[in-house]
């Protein structure tokens, strides 16, 4: 049965969003913290109310798969980043392609490519459209590009071979993360990376972007699940071979991996998948507060246990997803195997916790996941999107930024970062804002911050003042010794504290490799690196 | 106190070499196997008999840690190949390189690539000279050197500073195994990281190989263990950002890591360190033959137990390592932690065993992993070095080589494999050799298949003979679907067949990322790529 076609505007599909007790919640909390915002509740324009500029370019009948229709062209200009929203509110959608491609077969990405090069336009790949930090925005540089032509790969969404003895499947990289689970799920299989987009966005995304799943321990990134890949690039295919390991010079996939589109469009990936989860243990483990939570955190990932959830609330953020009553810091935690029990390993962590304090709400059930404390984290956590999408309606900044530290400087950095981030949240607003942090993923030598900030705007002020409190937080982060992204990728929203992180040499390097493939630099202009 | 120095033919330092009761042993068996080869043993040149040219180049005086000395210059000569074994026993040094310098501060490295740079040397970075694949043999490319520097780092290997919160220390590269160990001991914390070469290798060797360790699974290869680097290159400093994990681009050190030396000398590195082990299980398993052993190894793989040791020997194998009689094929496991007791794990993986009819030779003492057929195995895989070059005196053609292969593909590529490499040996010698197979490292998706292959060879015709062999046993490698190494790097001699394996566009933006560093091309010309 054909789904709704994807919202224009805001998250999901067309007639999805928060149900009325899900609002209730959300904007009730936002009152008590902030006061009514109601009366400044902005309607994004309907479809029919948006004005685009006409295509700059037409597609040629021998490309019968590409498109200027309105809708495609206006579902397409942005992502979900904040300023994409705020753009998107105000019917500013100058931003849309002249030409949306959904190629079929690798033959038709080619065909695409091959066009947009004759024709001088940029090409932005496009899986879900999901990023939130300007990666799926058509970008043009007015001196090498005429046009844009976005490059949308849904129809390039099936598993086309699985091998069950290795566990590996070999996917097209427009695999929506629920089409392509559906498809695993009868060889008893499951690539178990649940991102927080998985609803809407791809397996190419996720490689393009370097995604962080489902596993809060040892398989976190996607990166340790790809076998090999596929990718189109301008001047010619590349295919790694397929291999469990290799010493054999440095990986082929690894450049690839993270490369947001600017090399060349994933195609396919061989991925490494997993017996779906027979056996499970796990419950919430209340804490004094976020810092003995973090100790409990660090000593059950350097136990080697692996658990498959072990993500840490500090009291706010675990009173707004509804997991505590804002007094304590909260740990979900959960084991998982699809060949045998996971107590012993279960026991071993709350013996972790129980030196630092640490409660469990409970343990014992197999569906403790899905139940009290930790039941109420991961459904706050899958329907967040739709709630974000009202609250900055209401003029409310609401973002999120997360980052990777090392140990011996994680409770430096969390305060750094939140007292810079609270701090530019008074000197833009004028008021007080909110600033949590949970931790998302763990390292045996650090954890995965992941602040969420919340801050009163001013319709039409909104955009710089985001960026004012966003600057701010990325500075510190910068400045603490963090990364800019742990799994949302840098795109160009966080290309000015990439260049910063990141070193200039390998700028340079980065640079060259692209100029091998891409050498007219139609592929995603401006996304982590200059032309 | 000091050591002796390193032998200028052989393995290890001078005075070191097989135990009479190992000589028999290893002896005997060769003996027993292929008849006498006594008559026909060679003994190296003595050092005072070797000859050389006049070095051509003198370093200034402003570089007095540069030597032309005769033993530094014939000491660095060579890796530890076969074919560098057969040139050094007849005394043909002409690889030796004009200068070696042995810098103590990276100061001193960057005027060293500065001096090679302006005077036209190749420069060849050198760690403990373990390479089996030639990649520390100095090399010039006639039109663009003058001369050879080699850049020995044994003067940089300190363990400059341990973070035990993080559990992490930032090492100098030249530290051979031993001397990091024993500087990490005192923190309670190891790197637990043991290639073969343990003894006669740096971290930085194993860094731009992707050596592969201790750990059978999961972190097999050093790549895992790095958290971030500092590189030399001829055109400025690269240093990587210390993260536990990030999502920021491709990672700049998955381009370093495995870059043999053609990109920069790699001078510190951040590593993420383990607790010393305080919990162990372990033991032998013996099964009716290799396959069933696999099937085994699979299970136990798949299952997500991790086991620190879980590696499979053929029968001839484990026989010539004195593990088993000849009869049946043998998994050396183990598991091993700092935290708790890992009984649960151990038992499972026995069960796994049970599954396949593997029997458990023993278990429950801590110290299983030294005693019975895996302390054989362990002992046999620590002193085979030494063995081998006593064999080669006597004519044999010895070597190995090791690949990775997804699970479906494994029995066929095994038989292919050995069958093309028996046929190569009968071919080109007249007389059946031996060839033998283990699997040293595992992953869910894959094993990593080890061969050794033995011959009857002929002095003076031996390179030729050895080519010979080795060519149809990675011909075969390459056509089935393996790499062409998992863990021993590709240097030059695996050349021609990494040519075939990597991504001819990956080759190009190497290249590309290569000039941008070292655009004089003077490092390491002829590994990897051609310049």
């Amino acid at each position: 049965m054909a789904q709704p076609r994807l919202k224009h505007f805001g998250w999901g599909r067309e007639g999805e969003g928060l149900t009325p007790a899900e609002e209730t919640f959300v904007l009730g909390g936002i009152e008590q913290r902030f006061g009514s915002l109601a009366g400044g509740e902005v309607k994004p324009p309907r479809l029919e109310d948006i004005k685009l500029a006409p295509p700059r370019l037409e597609p040629p009948a021998s490309l019968p798969y590409c498109s200027t229709e309105f809708y495609d062209r206006v579902a397409h200009a942005y992502g979900k980043s904040f300023p994409d929203y705020v753009r998107g509110l105000v019917g500013d959608y100058r931003s849309a392609p002249d030409v949306v491609a959904y190629p079929r077969t690798e033959q038709e990405v080619e065909a695409v490519l091959d066009w947009a090069g004759s024709a001088q336009a940029s090409v932005t790949p496009f899986g879900g459209g999901s990023s939130v930090v300007g990666g799926v925005e058509p970008m043009r540089d007015a001196a090498r590009h005429r046009a844009a032509v976005t490059v949308d790969l849904r129809e390039l969404g099936r598993v086309i071979e699985v091998d069950k003895t290795s566990r590996a499947a070999r996917i097209e990289t427009g695999a929506f993360g629920p089409g392509l689970e559906a498809q695993l799920k009868p060889h008893g299989l499951t690539l178990r990376h649940f991102p927080q987009s998985f609803e809407f966005s791809t397996l190419g995304g996720w490689i393009a972007t370097r995604s962080g799943g489902h596993f809060a321990t040892l398989y976190t990134h996607i990166d340790d699940l790809v076998e090999s890949l596929r990718v189109i690039t301008p001047n010619g295919v590349i295919e790694t071979r397929r291999l469990p390991g290799s010493g054999a010079g440095p990986s082929p996939d690894r450049l690839l991996i993270g490369s947001e589109g600017i090399l060349g469009i994933i195609t396919q990936a061989w991925m490494r998948l997993q017996a779906r989860p027979k056996f499970r243990a796990g419950g919430a483990v209340r804490f004094a507060d976020f810092f003995t939570a973090a100790a409990a955190l660090r000593a059950i990932s350097q136990a080697g246990l692996y658990p498959a959830n072990c993500r840490i609330l500090d009291p706010p953020e675990a009173f707004n997803t509804g997991a505590a009553d804002g007094s304590v810091a909260i740990m979900v935690l959960a084991f998982e195997s699809g060949d045998h029990p996971v107590e012993p390993w279960m026991a071993r962590a709350l013996e972790c916790c129980a030196d630092y304090g640490g409660k469990a709400e409970r343990s014992d059930t197999s569906d403790a996941h899905r139940e009290g404390a930790a039941g109420a984290w991961r459904n706050a956590f899958i329907r967040m999107p739709y709630a974000r999408e009202r609250t900055i309606r209401r003029g409310l900044i609401d973002d999120t930024f997360e980052s990777a530290i090392t140990w011996e400087r994680f409770e430096v950095f969390h305060d750094k970062v939140k007292a810079a981030t609270e701090r530019a949240i008074l000197e833009v607003t004028g008021r007080a804002g909110a600033v949590t942090c949970r931790c998302t993923h763990v390292y045996p030598d650090g954890p995965a911050p992941y602040f969420t900030f919340r801050a009163v705007g001013r319709h039409g002020d909104l955009i710089p003042q985001w960026h004012a409190i966003k600057s701010a937080a990325l500075d510190a982060v910068i400045a603490y010794g963090g990364t800019v992204t742990h799994h949302h990728a840098v795109g160009r929203d966080h290309r000015q504290w990439y260049d910063r992180q990141r070193p200039p040499l390998f700028a340079t390097a980065l640079k060259a490799a692209k100029a091998s493939m891409d050498p007219q630099g139609l592929l995603n202009p401006g996304v982590l690196i200059d032309p």
